[in-house]
């Protein structure tokens, strides 16, 4: 799909180019795997909603960007993996050839794992936020990283589910840790960095895992009616594979319905915020209507 | 090898328990391929050098013991990414099956991966530490863990070389990245933990480099020597594998002679700490003359 915010993108891109390492540095083919993998066109939806969260809340785009890339290289880092035979297995992804198909196994391991650790040190040593709001936001990033309550814990269980029928509680409990708790806290990140109260923090929470329910919704949907040129992969892989989705469980209509219903909570939710909430509106409309 | 000090592994292993999610937690298969691999038998001794080289510096157990858990989470992240087929190809550890050969591929990609982040949420939520030493703490580690001045930099550099003849400063490279760099961070975070001068801070980072340069000279000695008893790996891998090693370069004796080197100098730089420092001086010892 096209960008949320092309802006955006360009601001991402700039400020990722700077963090990562540079692709003539040893090791070479791990940098360069990095590299290949973080600039392979990606939607930086994870950036893009930090920084619009973190804006609702008055923080600048100096004190968010940072941050906003270490989402970036989680996200990233997940790919690659999640990619790998052993797991899913693809060999295509954003139309150009995965990292293990590029740059081998090995490498494409590796760079995941340096990514992972680049993401926590890049907030680490910020030094455009205070040290209390950096721990915060580690925190923050791990627990939707990691296990039990984020996102290796939501591959793992997709993968368990692969091959057998889940029930509507189990496909919604893989999304709300495969895509969902990094989508909350990317949202969360942003009110940290703009200091949030609780409350509004609760709101933010409540808009992130709406948005990010809907987002997986039309993820799935996508897979189903899209063409292949839209979506840069192979279309009806989830079906191939046996993963659980919102079609194969519920039909095409039920699940537009289902996105309809996402949607509407998700703005319900930013009613309940009481600052500029434009953007962060117009980041669900976009999902809504996402084509690629 | 036995432990440096078997209270210390005690300590670490009781407090690993508490921070390491429940087997029964899902993602059960994860969780248990994570105490799988933690539980087998370590030595404990990157966290046995934190709570030392902390407690030459005063530090109490209670601020050092998460951050030591810490190292221990990312030095067996990497073993279990290490051993994977695509990277050494390893099938025993410690006298048992590899993380992999256990649980599958994937599952060890993941227990890895959720790992090395529950490495860092560990330390940003210990809250024996001020805000300032967690930051501190995870920069040390994600530099001494990344690339491209860490671990996964050695890794790459080390399978780099595999097949063709390395010379002395590229062998040198491959272990101070692979091995060196979380040795040289442990001692220095307990150090940190400890609030060491920055003269402190050097000499420390000097005994660090000696003594990991040691560790690797001794290990690289016992895959050569020592029984698959003592061992509880296959020995003679190495060479079999055409990894670039001391003995593989030097030959026995010349090795032996680069190892009593590295002993000298590390005990040359624990004279210029002027701070209790007979267990650190013990570390070396047992490292020269280790068996396992």
């Amino acid at each position: 799909m096209k960008s949320v915010f092309p802006d955006t993108v360009a601001l991402v891109e700039v400020e990722l180019n700077k963090l990562l390492p540079a692709a003539a540095a040893p090791p070479e083919k791990v940098h360069h795997a990095i590299r290949w993998s973080v600039f392979a066109g990606g939607k930086r939806f994870r950036p893009a909603l930090l920084l619009a969260t973190g804006k609702a809340f008055n923080a600048t785009t100096e004190t968010l960007i940072k941050t906003a890339c270490a989402f970036e290289m989680i996200h990233t880092y997940s790919l690659i993996h999640d990619d790998l035979p052993s797991m899913d297995d693809d060999d295509l992804r954003r139309g150009r050839p995965t990292c293990h198909v590029r740059f081998g196994e090995a490498t494409a391991i590796l760079a995941g794992d340096a990514l992972q650790t680049l993401a926590f040190r890049t907030v680490a040593e910020d030094e455009n936020l205070d040290v209390n709001t950096r721990v915060a936001l580690i925190s923050e990033l791990a627990r939707a990283a990691g296990t039990p309550e984020g996102m290796v814990a939501g591959q793992a269980l997709d993968m368990e589910a692969e091959a057998r029928q889940v029930n509507p509680a189990e496909l919604e409990e893989i999304h709300r840790h495969k895509t969902g708790a990094l989508i909350v806290a990317a949202a969360r990140s942003g009110a940290i960095i703009g200091r949030a109260t609780e409350a509004e923090l609760d709101a933010v929470t409540n808009y992130g895992s709406h948005l990010g329910l809907l987002f997986q919704i039309t993820d799935d949907l996508l897979d189903v009616t899209a063409s292949a040129e839209d979506l840069g992969k192979t279309p009806g892989k989830d079906a191939e594979s046996r993963k659980a989705t919102y079609p194969g469980l519920y039909g095409l209509d039920d699940s537009r319905e289902a996105a309809a219903k996402a949607y509407r909570a998700a703005c319900e939710a930013l009613e309940r915020i009481d600052r500029p909430t434009t953007v962060l509106r117009s980041i669900v409309d976009f999902i809504l209507n996402r084509t690629g």
